[in-house]
C-alpha cells in the first residue's frame, strides 16, 4: 500500500457539496426519488421503517453508502415506533424491523454496516431512544461525505494530467451522503485541471448511468458523454479511456469488489486495453468477513427491469430474461482501490488489511 | 481453411422456412416495418426508390443482407420510374435513385454489392427492363436464403454437443432474406439436437436482440434468456456460454469484421474465457477491395438512439451521447467466418481469399 500526495481542495467553498438524496426534515427521513429522475425530482416522506425497508428495496434510494444512510434512519423510524409501544421493552419491540431494513437488499454490505453501527448505541441509552439514534445517523451521513471527500483527493491524486475516464452506473452524490465515491474522484480530478472528459456507460438495465450519473454531471457542468455500455471496448481500442473509475457495493478481504452489474466486463476490458481501474469506496463498503468474491450473494432482481421500460414492453410478452443486479470483479484486474483511509495498490488480503488497521 | 462435415436438413419441409422480411407483392415491395416489432406486425408497401432508400436509412429495414435484398427491389421500382419517364434513356435516368439507394447506409457492404449486381444486368436489356430486373432481385433473395440455408449446415458442424449459444444483435430471418446467418447456425444446431440454449444479448441502443432475435427464437420454439449487454462477461465468467455466434455487416480481405456495436466486446471477453467465436456471413458481404477493418467506414447515428426510447427520454435533456452503429473485431479475435462457400479458419488474408476463389 502506498499513500499518494493528495490534491488541496477548499471544501467549505466548495460548488459540488449540494446534492443530497437522503435527507432528515420535519421528523421523518426524505428520500429523493430516484426511479424518476432526471424527469422528475420528487422528493419522498417516510416516518415508518418497513416503507422505508420497501423504499430501499424498490430502488427509490440506491447506492451501497446511500442504502445504508437511509437504513441508520430507518432505525431511528423504527425506534419512535418501538418506544411509543413499548416504552420499556422499545430494543425488543424494534427487532422485527431491523429485520426488515437488513433484508432489503442483499449485496451492499454498507445496510448492515449501518445497522450493526446503530444497534451499538442501544446499550448507552436510558428513556426515549430517538435523540441519540438520530444523532448517530445523522454522524453516519457526515462521516460518509467526509469520506467521499478524502477519496476524492486521494483518487484525484493518482491521476495523470488531460484524463479521460469512464464511469459505470452512478456513484456519485446520489449514491451517497453526498459528493459521491467514484464521482467524487471524478469532481475532485476535474476541480485540480486533471480530468478533461467524462464517458459514462448508460448501465443498462435500470439506467442509472443515462438517467443520474449524465445528470449530476451536467448539473455540475463537468463535460460528460453518454454511451450505450458496449461502446467502452470501442473507445479504450480508439485509446479514448485513460481511467476507469467505479463504485463498489462490497469488498472482500482479499480485495474482490462487487459493483453494478458490467463492471466485471469493463474491468475485463480495461485490463486488455492497458487501461487502469480504479475502485473508490468507503470502508463500510469492505467486508473482511468474507475471504473473497464467490461468497458474495449477488442479488438477482425481477426480468421486467430488462423487458420493460417506463411501463411499456420492449421484448415480446413471453420473453425471458436474466438479471443479476451485481457482478464481481476478482483483485487481480483492480489497479487501485482508494477509502476514506488511503490508497491500495494491486489489491490482496494482505496491502488490504493493513489499509483497515489504519485509524 | 478447412471443410466440415455438415448437417443434413431437409430443406422442403424445413419447420423454420417461414419469416421473410422483405417480400415483392402485388407488382410493389412489401418490407416488415421492424421499428414497430415486436408489439406490432405491420408492412408498409413502396412504389418509389427515394421512399425505399428512406426505409432502409431509417431501419424500417436492417440487417445487411436484408438491406442489400431491398436495395435490388428498390432497383426495379427506380427502373419502373425511369423507364415510364423516358423509354430509350432509363439508364440515364435510374442513376440518381441509384445513387440515393447506395448512400443509404455506409457499412453493410451487401447494399453496394447489390446494387452494382442489378446494373450489371443493365447491358443485357432491351425493352422495358422491370421484369429481367425483378427476376434477378428475386434471384438475389433466393441465393440469400440458400447461402443461409448453407451456414446454417456447416456452422452447426462445428458446434458441440449440448453447446449454450451467445448471440448479439439481430442475424436471423429478419436481417437476411429468411432463415438468417448467425440465427440461421443457432436454428440448425437446434434442430439437430447440437444447442440447448441460446442467450441472447437485448443490443443496445436499438435492441435488436430484445425485440427481434428474442421475437424469432421464441416464434421457434428455441429456448431463449434475454440480456443486458453487460452481463455476456458474467455468463461467460460462470461458464455458461460454449460459443458466440454473430453476423457481419462487412468483411475485409483479411478476415477483419465489422458488425453490430458491442460485437468487439463480445469477442475480446469471449477470447479472454477460452470461448469461440464464429462468424456467419454470406461471401456477398466480403469485400475483397478493403484490406482491413480500419477501412471500414463505421455509421454513426443519431445520439437520440441512445437518450430516447418510444419516444421518451431517458437522459436528461442537455445530455450528449456518442452512438457508433457498427465496430470492428480484428480477424485474430475470430476463430471461425462460415460463408456459404465454406468454412474460414483463424481467418486471415490467405485463408480467406481461398475461400473466396471457391466456385
Amino acid at each position: 500500500m502506498t499513500f499518494f500526495p493528495t490534491l488541496k481542495i477548499n471544501r467549505m467553498n466548495h460548488q459540488y457539496d449540494t446534492l443530497r438524496p437522503v435527507l432528515w426534515e420535519d421528523n421523518c427521513l426524505s428520500l429523493l426519488e430516484q426511479r424518476l429522475l432526471p424527469q422528475q425530482k420528487t422528493w419522498l416522506k417516510f416516518e415508518k421503517a418497513p416503507e422505508v425497508a420497501k423504499a430501499i428495496q424498490d430502488m427509490v434510494v440506491r447506492g451501497a453508502p446511500a442504502i445504508g444512510i437511509t437504513a441508520a434512519y430507518g432505525v431511528v423510524l423504527a425506534a419512535r415506533t418501538a418506544y411509543a409501544k413499548s416504552p420499556l421493552n422499545w430494543q425488543e419491540a424494534i427487532k422485527s424491523d431491523i429485520q426488515q431494513l437488513a433484508q432489503a437488499r442483499p449485496t451492499a454490505v454498507n445496510l448492515v454496516w449501518a445497522l450493526e453501527r446503530m444497534q451499538k448505541c442501544f446499550a448507552t441509552i436510558t428513556g426515549n431512544p430517538e435523540a441519540v439514534l438520530l444523532e448517530e445517523a445523522k454522524r453516519i451521513q457526515q462521516e460518509d461525505i467526509e469520506a467521499n471527500y478524502r477519496m476524492g483527493e486521494l483518487g484525484a491524486g493518482l491521476l495523470p494530467n488531460n484524463c479521460r475516464v469512464l464511469t459505470h452506473c452512478n456513484a456519485g452524490a446520489l449514491a451517497t451522503g453526498g459528493y459521491g465515491t467514484a464521482l467524487g474522484v471524478i469532481r475532485s480530478g476535474y476541480a485540480a485541471g486533471k480530468i478533461t472528459h467524462i464517458y459514462a456507460d448508460e448501465t443498462r438495465p435500470w439506467l442509472q448511468g443515462a438517467r443520474l450519473t449524465a445528470w449530476e454531471l451536467l448539473h455540475d457542468k463537468i463535460p460528460v458523454t453518454l454511451i450505450a455500455d458496449s461502446v467502452a471496448a470501442t473507445l479504450m481500442r480508439q485509446q479514448k479511456i485513460d481511467w476507469v473509475i467505479v463504485g463498489s457495493d462490497r469488498i472482500t478481504a482479499n480485495g474482490d469488489i462487487a459493483n453494478k452489474i458490467g463492471t466485471y466486463s469493463v474491468a475485463v476490458l480495461a485490463r486488455q486495453h492497458g487501461i487502469k481501474l480504479m475502485v473508490a469506496a468507503p470502508t463500510s463498503t469492505v467486508d473482511m468477513n468474507l475471504t473473497d468474491g464467490n461468497q458474495i450473494i449477488i442479488e438477482e432482481r425481477s426480468p421486467n427491469e430488462v423487458l420493460m421500460l417506463n411501463g411499456q414492453a420492449i421484448a415480446p410478452s413471453h420473453a425471458t430474461a436474466w438479471n443479476p443486479a451485481f457482478d464481481v470483479t476478482p483483485a487481480e484486474l483492480v489497479d487501485v482501490i482508494v477509502t476514506e483511509k488511503g490508497v491500495v495498490e494491486q489489491p490482496n488480503t494482505e496491502r488490504m488489511a493493513t489499509m483497515m488497521s489504519l485509524i
